[in-house]
């Protein structure tokens, strides 16, 4: 027959697949970088140089050596000793308490997300979110043919009272809205922390008009400031909390280990949906963080990684109040970013292009982390991985470029 | 509201998805293994105890070291070097010429194939496969709905006539048939490898058919015949297959690296499709495999594994042509696997069972691994993990077994 | 490019949909029938002789004369006064309390049926029926991808212990049931009545399990005993009930006018999804049906058509008991249909077949009205459509055959 | 349990249905019309008063008389003697050879269009329209999930070099596009006839592009000018055109007789699909509709409707244009309607609202016909229905209430 016409065996689901609106902006970022010094606020990780990869490699080492069992299969749900380590974990870390039965490890929360999604969304269903919220779970939940929602948020995260009137319009449309998706702890993109106030109403709301919630916890330990910041699961008396569990932002995003944490019914489903997937989460990493729980060295990655952002952030929004102090900006208390608002008529992309061609600095556009036709003024600005004497320098540039172009 | 009624916001697709069949045989006899030493052919693995783990810890601790970026995000189609080393490895191993953009690196080739089964399958959608076949890929595919059509197999693999007597059957209700999938080497469970001439005909099929092909390799590197086992997709000149391929079976399986080669047009997809479910395959896996194939380490751990599997197969036939010669197996020339047909009456699992808990011998109920009512009294005999000196005493064990149930 | 490939542009949806698996007995019976006599007890209908034709060509040529808007559009949800009336009939007839805002006029019961589906079936779904059941019912739900598991009748109709084992089975295995499909009275193919003692056992079941019944009423007006036979909905308190009626079995199965009636939160989504399938039922069938509700047409044609069913009901019983006294059948005491066993050993495509070429018998078998590997050796009689004086001798050849058969 | 959570129970599915965007309006008016007369021009059907009632009622009444089966089940795909006569139609109205083979009679032409979406069309899927297109068409295929991508139209219709750049883009991202939707004469909302050259590109495109066409031809028999309108269908060498027919728009709507003429291979499909979702159209309409066809009633019905509609047509037109000279509208030489672009500030809604409040003046808001965020200041006029002497009053009002909310 020739060469196949692939069209005729995709599934129309592909036609919910994009590939994802902040890959190029990375493409040229990388491409630019191996010409010339770029001064990045693009990454959406943390420091390598924070990290200690050299306890990595000495535990990596050992575990290979005394973990026969290693270089097989671990169960689906994960290697049991680790989720009962993950267990005390949310205890300790987040006055949670549950048990090993009801935690899945999984291929960072990233897979903890997907397989929500697999296990609960179809075509047509809705989604409420923050407004903007993590671009990669809107995307991948977009494969799923949802409808997505969101919610404007202000300094203490998203309008919960904005919520429930969105709730009740829909209601009254006789729609059934399957999940509230929250970042309740510097959020991404925005870097926004949600009060407690606004946690609780939440909660309520959710048990109100019957929606399950799923938590993304992936920057909980990423704490600058002394606030409350209780996940809405330690509150959570119905079991309407699926929480998603990370440990890429303090310990490394590349190796891949994260969790979900759910009721026992919900649980059953993802083990059944996660066996086939891949059948396990790579082990050696598992073990890994495994001995890096077991030894409690966490805690000391996590201060080291906290006081090493925490002195970014802070040259960050200095900067900012001194070069550009006309132009709206969050104040994170968490997480790794800063949102900033460029004047209405700039457009994102159009700013982080020039930005990177001209004065060689890397932003990221934030647009797309936006829900509906808001947002095209907004760029993403990191903290964690910036080098901390170019932070000035950098946020100079933009504030230059913003002139040159608002003129 | 009190606890959610969870059914409510299940998608209905959670009615595709089942625990796996042999996991409460592989539970029973973790269990049974605590307790009493089990003579254990139920394995699906590589042996650990042939696998060089103390070169992984080197190599490990020494990309921890030497790769700052293995702690952060890989690209979504995997580390670029990895995929440049894989495309010659499948060139010096398997006589494909590729390039990295066609290959994605996935986590181990069960990722592969669900992926596939992402941008592919829909409810309704027909594929066919031989039967028996790997019963963690139907599993996968069941989760989309599919129905799978099983091609009876002999010694040569799938009957490729029977297989074009069906198609032709369906062509004639007007049926579009999506994939073709066969694990051509080493097949789990049977241990049958596909002769070439089969392995033609069926892409001669696909082609004037119109049918893609997946090629599971998961087993092409462990042949311990001079047999002639050239990869489909090396003869495939129009772009109908989709290979997937893994190093678990010769590097261990838990550290999940595996990865998809197929058509540009098909990777595009498969991109998409990949990113936001899990970022990226595990980082420092990726790396050390990367420095396996780097330093050629492969060629020598593959060459031991086969040593030692071979030894054990052997062993293995021996006991089942001394101790069982009335009835009928499979005599693999590759693979981890024996197929082994019992008497008529008798059904496997209550013979998994009753061995394990009569003479604490373990195997694998072979009936999931069949489509329809057939295969139930087939049990899956593993010989890769299989102790040597203790071979001929399980399969002495399994006669006297079958003897007594045939009383 | 030539000719399309249609596969390429089908939806998988299109596997789910096969033939009328009585189709080809349909058409063999009917081409048969030109050339010779045939003794027909194939039919699934009222017999055109005993419904007035008469009645219907000057009530139509009123219609038509004195309503202008009949040439045009009716609401979507059907005529008003024909809902109107609707509601009344189903108080008067029915003993339910109802409303027209609760009432959608569809085309014929089928259609009802077919919306049913489209707002609540899913790939997937799990759909509860007595086994046997309406074999157009079975082939429209398939449409939707759906899981059918049938429950075992006997006289008084499905076995409701068994139906309540069986939702024991599924919710233990986290399964939802989405609907359990019943016609209560006179079912098809059976002709066997639920009783009220059943009846009520089911609606108990389906509230202490959260299920939805679909009640088609489609033989109500046929009973030819004194019998109790109460609508469930008549008896539903909680609103579990979606009721589909019929005028097909009394008036006649061309007009294409019947209806649903359920709880409002149903009734809006089968408004929305009916308008555009179809813009409005038939408006001169609406019209029709509405003056022969009005002028109390119905209660007559419906006493004339039950003196004539019955009569040849009884006939065929008579015959059934005179020249096949050793086979089991059914004995309805409303409807339109008679099951009968035959031997074990006989197929009924191939007894239906040689009864048709050799004896000039029409009959239809039933195998495919059962769910499963069961009912291969039944077939349906139907007697509301056959020739009185030609019953006795239609069974003796049945009788004959069985007896050729059975040598 | 107590009343079921419905919400449970619904499809996914049922997220894509919403209410008639014009119902509300149409409501409305019937509610005005019952209190106050009204000029209305919202309708969207043949006048009742052109139509022969007459000659159908004594039709109606000849054929309940002769026709014994008019009371039973018709076939399926529609009643034998009808399909012949609708080829035969073909040929002689449309120059279009085709057999009965081909020919599915449907409810209405709207169920032709639903069965299409049925074995087409599923979520994620691309269907490119005229835009603006018949909202009812656009709200049915949205029930199954697709993404509409509306051309841009002028006064030759379907803007096909805009066509061919947006299916350039779409094949450039790698998407399957499944249908062009095309009502080329007589476009509904906007009474625009497409030019042959278009006709001709369009078929050009959907052959090099490899795309089906569903080509609407509910119009094709009001042309009131001497135009080439030639449909698609008969140009078509390659079987890409998905015909569906209408008697509605001559013959009146109420009757519900449409069909659907396709290549082999579709009409398999629909066959299968169509059986199970109603049985049959209705046989009265159908035997009704079978003897204007072979008494030679369709042509003198046809020709004084287009007298008559020529007529309002052209009253219309110039009421328009003598008092509303400054606004844009359609000229249409076939089909019922007159496209009406308000001042840009007017929307259409609001306009529609305060017409019929303040002036009694019935009109529908063309928003919804649009796809994205155009045409909202558009409104449709039908002529077919209004009467004449009420026309140019009617068209002055309008004009008043523009110049006051111009103000």
């Amino acid at each position: 027959m020739g060469k196949p016409d692939y069209n005729k065996f995709f599934a129309s689901r592909v036609n919910y697949m994009y590939p994802s609106p902040i890959r190029e902006a990375v493409a040229k970022i990388a491409y630019r970088s191996k010409i010339r010094p770029v001064i990045s606020f693009a990454a959406g990780e943390p420091d390598p140089e924070v990290l200690p990869r050299d306890i990595y490699a000495s535990l990596s080492a050992e575990v290979f050596k005394n973990v026969p069992k290693i270089v097989n299969y671990a169960p689906a749900e994960g290697v049991l000793d680790l989720r009962e380590e993950i267990a005390k974990f949310m205890e300790e870390y987040e006055g949670i308490k549950t048990t090993y039965e009801k935690i899945i490890v999984t291929v960072g929360g990233s897979q903890a997300l997907d397989i929500v999604a697999r296990i609960i969304l179809e075509p047509g269903d809705i989604v409420i979110t923050e407004n903007p919220s993590y671009v990669n779970t809107l995307l991948c939940w977009k494969h799923y043919g949802v409808r997505l929602i969101g919610i404007e948020m202000d300094d203490e995260g998203m309008k919960t009272d904005k919520l429930e009137e969105e709730i009740k319009k829909l209601k009254s449309e006789g729609r059934l809205i399957k999940l509230i998706y929250t970042i309740p702890t510097g959020q991404n993109p925005s870097g926004i922390t949600m009060s407690m106030e606004r946690r609780k109403h939440l909660l309520e709301i959710a048990s109100k008009y019957d929606i399950l919630v799923v938590e993304d916890t992936a920057y909980n330990h990423l704490v600058y400031e002394e606030v409350e910041v209780k996940p809405l699961r330690s509150m959570d008396k119905e079991g309407r909390i699926i929480y998603t569990g990370s440990f890429s932002k303090v310990l490394g995003t590349g190796l891949r280990v994260g969790w979900l944490e759910a009721p026992e019914e919900i649980i059953e489903k993802v083990r059944y949906s996660k066996q086939p997937m891949d059948m396990c989460a790579p082990v050696p990493s598992q073990y890994l963080v495994l001995e890096v729980l077991r030894r409690k060295l966490f805690k000391n990655i996590k201060l080291k990684a906290i006081e090493a952002y925490k002195h970014k952030r802070d040259l960050m929004l200095k900067a900012l109040d001194a070069h550009l102090p006309e132009l709206k900006h969050t104040r994170p208390v968490a997480g790794m970013f800063i949102l900033l608002w460029l004047p209405e008529h700039i457009e994102s992309y159009a700013f982080a292009d020039a930005l990177l061609e001209k004065y060689d600095v890397a932003v990221i556009p934030a647009t797309p982390f936006f829900i509906g036709e808001i947002g095209r003024n907004v760029i993403r600005l990191n903290f964690s991985m910036a080098k901390p004497d170019l932070i000035d320098e950098g946020v100079k540039r933009i504030a230059k470029l913003v002139r040159e172009m608002s003129k």
